[in-house]
């Protein structure tokens, strides 16, 4: 791979720019720099330049610029990735599209044509007002862009009925990294023709092409849905229960676990403000939490009838208490221990890890288990909870960063937790990517010649290694990078 | 790319493999040549040995000589792709994968583990046994493989509400052309690490690795499922009620258009065989017969019933009549229709192109009418049926083989058809692949900077370009290739 241009080249390539862009989209103000030298995972570094680009014309000038200098460019959307996946880690110019949100809504076909800035939830809101359903849902669906979802193939809470991003993405329109403008399927529920480049960019991470449109596949919005709430005595109840309704071949929109470290978070949030009556269950002591399983149900109206006399006795057979919502307001009580549990976990520590990685149904209980040995161990919380139907965990480490001791025993954690899953048969992501973070543990997950072949692909499409470098591929060391600790995003709280 | 061994080095590699190899898996008698020389296209080429490999050491051993001595490797199942994707037409060795296929159910994760060789059908049979379906079925599913329905994508009649093979292949194993072991993805719902080269396998018709095996996701099987066969006075009546159906957001599981002359084809050959009386309908006069739709309906029986209710007043609004069978039997009988189409052609000449065209919603009826022109432009007919609720309609050009100018005429019909098509805004193959007869259209569908990104993928993963060489990229005319007429597949009828 070919070195990028030095600093003394890199200002030249930028006066270039801006003589063939409008000035406008080109920002180098502190402001802008620092909002595109991170993202959720802290890690910055700043970029040379934000470019807003105003059309297609733009993002061909950027990119023939680019890869004829040897800049670095780096695609973002909301900045909402929690890997350094946005990161400028090699400095360069960054490529904002965030403002690239149109939304169209074919109601008869059934698609949703958005720009890549679109806002996962905003795509959800305009199907629905057509009848129609965008099924994957990120929990940060109310800022995360579709761009970054296709990106990192996101997945979200109903995958393991409806599937991941990848599993609605019909067509995509962007740009290879030398600027020409492709476009890899068409609006169509059928295409064979030539490679299937749309599923490899799909989850690629920014690093084989810049997305610019998408055609996403809607279904037909379900009827109606029910929400229940079950607690249980320990992890293991809770999981046994998870696979008796994976055998009865049930399919929950929504299933999500959450263990006796996480519900104490929440617990001890309301106790100390004083609101633990208002909750919509009764704890008899906050010291012995239970674990929980949060179930969706949806589907028509009859459907979910005799789904919900079904699940009902497999859900309490091994609880504690059960609660079936009977109203939208009792289902929102309900999920706000989902909602709060990740927030609460900062009582803590000032510092959160989460693992977004994903196990077969045999090896839940395992890994739950080793959380609570990791636990012993290091002396650090492990709060867990995640997708149970689809075996997708997020494994919380928490620790205060300025405490080096802690700070050594976190990384201990995540090496340890990291070589676990896969020794469980597991995957180090199932819906947040390599970015920088998991970056030292892609070795374990794939064989030499599994990776020599991606990054044979990398330079076949890329050959001068413009795009998001010093991703996935090279071993990033967090834990020696300064974190911008003190950045509010505009979705903290 | 490097050239070809010639065939002394051939020869020389041969023989080496024998030593390496036991004897009985490399044949090279006349039956087994010939039978690994072509596919349902019928463009014959042959081979130099047939390799029916044990396991996957052999795999390896095959694949490292081959790409040492450039011997070209052509991979096979059953062979019954239509578009001479299997056909070794530089020669080399065929590897028959069609014994590798063991099929294991896990029937508590929805998984089925498969072989490369197993038989589709058989898959949902076995799924089915343990409450569980596998939704793509194409038309060959009772002897076509796996591993070729995921080296073409297959798709199928249910395609619109179920997706096609890409939607459910979970994880992959096999090797690059190098002779190195790989995986990509894991038995998980979830697995976002590093590049998505599954997707990227899937469809390129083993032109980029070797697929031994499989996991694929299952679905609940359906509870019931209910059939209804309706006929228009033309195809403009019919595909209105395709789009209003649709609209209404139904997702019939099936949907299959046929227009007239398809419908004509099976009413003549039972007027010939005397068995007009014998069919479920009655036709007034077989010389203005009509166009029809086949739709079946599948879920739970509260949810079919309410289906079918909304669905009948859309089916019958424009119809002649409409049957709705009220048993397993009376369901066969109306599939019927469907089933004998296809052969019930071969009245109107010995050779029969099946062009698997897509175009959208909008374009369906314009579609059809130029299917219409060109049989009065031609001369030749051009029955179409096709999976309405997905835009692929199996487009037939009917004529002789031996007529020189029925021949130069189906040649021009097909270059005709696939302008239209992309003119249209379709796709020329929503299900075959392009093997070698969709080889001229590539460009057609694609931009030169789009090709060379899937032909610098080609190169970068397969330098030496063994694997499955002649296919996709480079434009093939078939039409002065000969045709194996008289080769009786297992399948004929």
């Amino acid at each position: 791979m070919a070195a990028f241009a030095n600093p003394r080249a890199r200002g030249q390539a930028l006066r270039q720019l801006r003589r063939q862009l409008s000035p406008e989209h080109i920002c180098t103000d502190e402001q802008a720099m620092r909002t595109a030298s991170l993202d959720g995972a802290r890690i910055t570094h700043m970029p040379e330049a934000l470019i807003r680009p105003a059309g297609d014309a733009d993002i061909a000038t950027v990119l023939r610029l680019a890869n004829k200098h040897r800049v670095p460019i780096t695609t973002r959307g909301a900045g909402s990735a929690t890997t350094g996946a946005t990161t400028p880690i090699r400095g360069g110019w960054v490529l904002d599209l965030s403002a690239w949100d149109d939304i169209r809504i074919d109601a008869v076909s059934g698609y949703a044509h958005v720009g890549a800035g679109a806002v996962n939830a905003k795509v959800n809101e305009a199907a629905e007002r057509k009848g129609w359903f965008y099924p994957p849902d990120p929990s940060s669906k109310n800022y995360c862009t579709i761009g970054g979802n296709i990106a990192c193939n996101a997945g979200g809470l109903r995958a393991a009925k409806y599937g991941v991003t990848r599993d609605y993405v019909v067509a995509l329109e962007g740009f290879l990294p030398t600027g020409e403008p492709v476009k890899w399927g068409l609006p169509l529920k059928k295409f064979v023709s030539g490679y299937n480049l749309r599923d490899l960019w799909t989850g690629s991470e920014g690093t084989l092409g810049v997305i610019t449109r998408a055609t996403l596949r809607l279904i037909p919005k379900p009827e109606t849905r029910t929400t229940f709430l079950a607690a249980y005595v320990d992890e293991a109840r809770a999981l046994r229960t998870v696979k008796s309704i994976l055998k009865a071949r049930m399919q929950p929109a929504i299933l999500e676990f959450l263990d006796r470290q996480t519900v104490s978070c929440f617990l001890k949030k309301h106790a100390a403000a004083g609101t633990l009556t208002s909750l919509p269950f009764r704890i008899e002591n906050i010291d012995t939490p239970p674990a929980m399983l949060l179930l969706e149900l949806d589907g028509d109206a009859a459907q979910v009838r005799k789904l919900q006399r079904e699940v009902k006795p497999l859900l309490s057979e091994k609880s504690v208490w059960l609660k079936h919502a009977r109203s939208t307001e009792e289902a929102e009580a309900l999920w706000n221990v989902r909602r709060k549990s990740s927030q609460a976990m900062f009582q803590l520590g000032d510092t959160k890890l989460n693992e977004d990685i994903v196990v077969p149904l045999d090896s839940q209980l395992p890994l739950l288990r080793y959380t609570l040995e990791l636990k012993k161990k290091t002396g650090l919380a492990t709060p867990t909870f995640g997708h149970a139907a689809d075996g997708n965990f997020h494994v919380h480490v928490m620790f205060d960063w300025d405490d080096a001791g802690q700070r050594a025993r976190a990384k201990e954690s995540i090496d340890l937790i990291m070589h676990k899953v896969v020794e469980l048969g597991g995957a180090i992501t199932g819906e947040h990517g390599i970015g920088l973070a998991k970056s030292p543990y892609l070795r374990l997950q794939h064989t030499e010649a599994e990776i020599r072949a991606m990054q044979a692909i990398k330079d076949a499409l890329d050959p001068n290694g413009i795009l998001n470098p010093g991703k996935i591929f090279e071993p990033f060391d967090m834990w020696e990078q300064p974190r911008e600790r003190s950045w509010r995003f505009r979705w903290d709280h």
